[in-house]
């Protein structure tokens, strides 16, 4: 067994069983060891960045990492704006960087590179294998890094010699450690804070936005009058009939601000205080209201989940969660605007749908018209590189290919990793794009009066501007083998959609809407 | 006068006057300044790997370097493909990469990344400006550091508070460090080694590839009988009639084994002791013959030109310089193949030509069929990372608006940087893209014999196959807003190319071809 075999064999083993893939000549042994065990699945991407986000959206769905194939710095400098949001969704990821053979790397070769560097701030897990022997216990070590609670991007490297050489060992999976349960004494001291009867918002995230968070929470908002707040981009966010619905904290601070209007303790679960996702002059960078309190009830990595049912427990012992009931909004007719194409997407959302949003500007109304739609998961831009939308849903989709997956994507963004449409095509997945197209940076128009800027230049302008010329996204997926419709209205949007959901494999519609402002 | 203020008059008063763009909200303040500098030309890319690619281009014809403006590191992340590329073509590139605010970071917001760790990488110069009042002498010094010889990739990073703040001052270009001349004892010991009628090899490269370096390579070979051979990637190759021309040393370590033969010594001239691009199991990694000596004329960073000239006046002082006399294949006819659509570009390349040559496996027989064509440059792949073509066939479009470029680029790494071609539209660029389709990774099937991999496989030989489905780049081409043919004879590509490069404004010809092997 080669050391490309052995580790191979660890990941299948240690299950992880798909590996998104786009090697260049120093991963060919691990290609060609791909024959040797049937059950590891090779998906190809056309670019690293569609590979690394593909990565993403199948943890967080599958539960489980995949591992990606990338080449050299090179193929991981690609990869990273994805590893980035994976890093900040807290997505395991097993990486397998394949690197010059040892003896090789002192000659400084074209494609010689600083991966450790690059890899490095992730701050995730980074290891260089350095003899075949021992490739399995780095995979294994790998995948039980990745897992580490809360979950982190692991990078093995592994030098083509390391790789095609003889003698590798396939090791036995290393059991990811479980997440430490937080101590009565926070719990209880949480519950103090509830019982004040002064006004407390319950700030949550990561794994507490799925049923059973949400569910906790809700019971401790009923009985306490506690603000729930669900951080601002989940990872996954679990949502729709039958299940509490809570807003999240806003984008932009001054929501975020109107939002913690009067509040006097944040309690935090899973998640940090919060903090504005960017500067701007003469606004504070903190979003907990002066003088306000923050309590951590459970940290990234502790059993937030187990916290949260602990604190409805002390201080709602008889309280039933509230649930949404099943609501849709009516089919709207007429152009398409902002306001009503979320609409659509309400009243037509299938039953057990993943949300892949990347809608930027042009979703901001979408969470109202889902609420009551079946339930459904949603999958947020975590890190806030734009580009993740169409692997996230691709790699969604390889994880659950009985769910169907609607990718809501924003045109400004659309463009870093669009060749993701082609993996979807080649690998038949039931992903339905709503392509947004605004012909605009509309989310950089607004920055750039937020900032303060001078804005209404005509260079700065041109630079926000998509228009010149349109993108013709039809023709877009077409080329890369995805059937796509335009849709001007909402009734065409309603009828494109529905097709595109009932028919099997991929479909984008290219949907015209004018930018929010 | 704000920080972005005084860095683009600071840039433009040094030569840098276009800034390849993809900026975000941190970067607004320097969008908005670009109205207060009118000399300061934004070009959008809707990805970065299309503004690194393509500030590289620019500067490898514009002989200065352009400025980048990418979006903290993960944006840094998506243009490091291309860096890498430009630092081993040793590109001048002055990146403006946008960061938090200052007093911002401490906060680990979404967007907060190692952008000193990632940039680091690539071995050239990084500064933090942590002054508004510094920007501008920053400004300078990056100009600088990027020109020095042989010329690197220089990175600023300018936090947004810096950008925002008032107090910019507006500071003198640096001028550039001039080249050191080699020592007048060391072109001596070069002659003594032509001299002593063992058979040489006089290997060149970085600025030794344009006319007064060939000119003088060719008449010390012609006097001497040494062999001369061009660095395999050149950055900029000057070709074409009235030129002297020579082989490029070969990609593969078999190629390049046989063109090394029987040689006793290796001069290098503006590059270094050739090594094999990767290791191959039982293949050495150096590619000078054993026993054979490497004598250095000159480092990249000297006079390599100047040195060239001493030698050749040395050993060779009344001989002309031998040139190709102008020759052009005929036109062929029948289905395009790997043979025939190199002798269509060979007989209708237009005067003046800029070749952006990522054909890879398909351009293997591209340098015989142009050699006797009109005087033109050739870019190449010079870090192996793929993914370069389109981005520097468009900044050197930027860089000379009057000559005619030609991308060739192969399928396989097209996707990579796709939307290159609607930065193309939008700047309405003479760029001639012929795309050769031949379905496959053809490169990565050779290599995966090459290293000795038990190919084969049904699973392997499935990541290395682009037709499943097909990409139709006429389709993809237009949707970016790039008019486009597809060519399946020769005959197509001889009419198409014609009108492509006739008329203004970028086109693509979607080439199939049968791979080569």
């Amino acid at each position: 067994m080669n050391g490309a075999q052995s580790l191979i064999r660890t990941l299948v083993d240690s299950g992880v069983d798909v590996c998104f893939s786009n090697p260049g000549t120093s991963e060919m042994h691990f290609v060609a060891a791909l024959d040797s065990v049937p059950e590891m699945r090779g998906v190809l991407g056309l670019f690293e960045g569609v590979v690394t986000g593909a990565a993403d959206g199948y943890a967080r769905i599958a539960g489980k990492p995949a591992a990606t194939l990338l080449h050299l710095g090179p193929g991981l400098g690609n990869g990273m704006a994805n590893l980035h949001n994976a890093r900040r969704a807290h997505t395991p990821i097993v990486n397998v960087i394949g690197d010059h053979a040892t003896y090789h790397k002192k000659y400084d070769a074209p494609l010689e590179s600083d991966i450790e560097a690059v890899a490095g701030s992730l701050r995730g897990w980074v290891r260089r294998s350095d003899s075949t022997a021992d490739v399995g216990a780095d995979a294994a070590a790998a995948v039980a890094a990745a897992q580490d609670p809360p979950g982190r991007v692991a990078t093995l490297i592994l030098p083509a010699d390391i790789s095609w050489g003889d003698g590798g060992v396939a090791v036995a999976p290393i059991p990811p450690r479980v997440a430490h349960s937080v101590a009565e004494t926070t719990v209880k001291a949480a519950a103090e804070v509830l019982r004040t009867g002064e006004p407390v918002a319950l700030l949550f995230g990561g794994p507490a936005c799925r049923e059973a968070g949400l569910r906790a929470v809700s019971r401790i908002a009923t009985a306490t009058g506690a603000k729930p707040l669900v951080e601002t981009f989940p990872a996954r966010l679990e949502r729709g009939a039958e299940l509490p619905d809570f807003e999240r904290l806003g984008y932009l601070a001054e929501q975020a601000a109107y939002q913690l209007q009067g509040i006097k303790h944040v309690i935090v679960a899973g998640t940090k205080a919060p903090v504005s996702f960017f500067a701007y002059p003469g606004k504070p960078s903190e979003l907990v209201p002066e003088g306000a309190q923050v309590h951590t009830l459970a940290e990234l990595g502790q059993d937030v989940v187990g916290a949260l049912e602990a604190l409805a427990d002390a201080v709602a012992p008889e309280t039933e969660p509230v649930v949404r009931q099943a609501q849709r909004p009516e089919l709207p007719s007429g152009p398409l605007t902002a306001q009503n194409w979320v609409e659509v997407i309400g009243a037509l959302l299938p039953e057990g749908a993943i949300i892949s949003d990347e809608a930027n500007t042009s979703g901001v109304l979408l969470p109202a018209a889902t609420a009551g739609a079946p339930r459904h998961d949603v999958l947020t831009l975590t890190g806030g590189a734009i580009g993740q939308g169409l692997p996230v849903a691709t790699g969604a989709a390889v994880a659950t290919p009985d769910r169907p997956v609607i990718a809501l994507q924003a045109d400004g963004s659309a463009l870093y990793t669009i060749s993701a449409l082609w993996t979807q095509a080649r690998e038949n997945l039931n992903v339905t794009t709503v392509l947004l197209n605004n012909r605009a940076y509309a989310i950089l128009r607004m920055e750039l009066q937020r900032v303060g800027a001078e804005a209404g230049g005509p260079k700065a302008n041109d630079l926000l501007d998509l228009a010149r010329p349109d993108m013709d996204f039809v023709k877009i997926a077409e080329g890369m083998g995805v059937p796509a419709t335009r849709a001007t209205t909402a009734e065409e949007l309603a009828t494109q959609f529905q097709r595109a959901v009932a028919e099997p494999g991929p479909h984008l519609i290219d949907a015209h809407i004018p930018p929010l402002m």
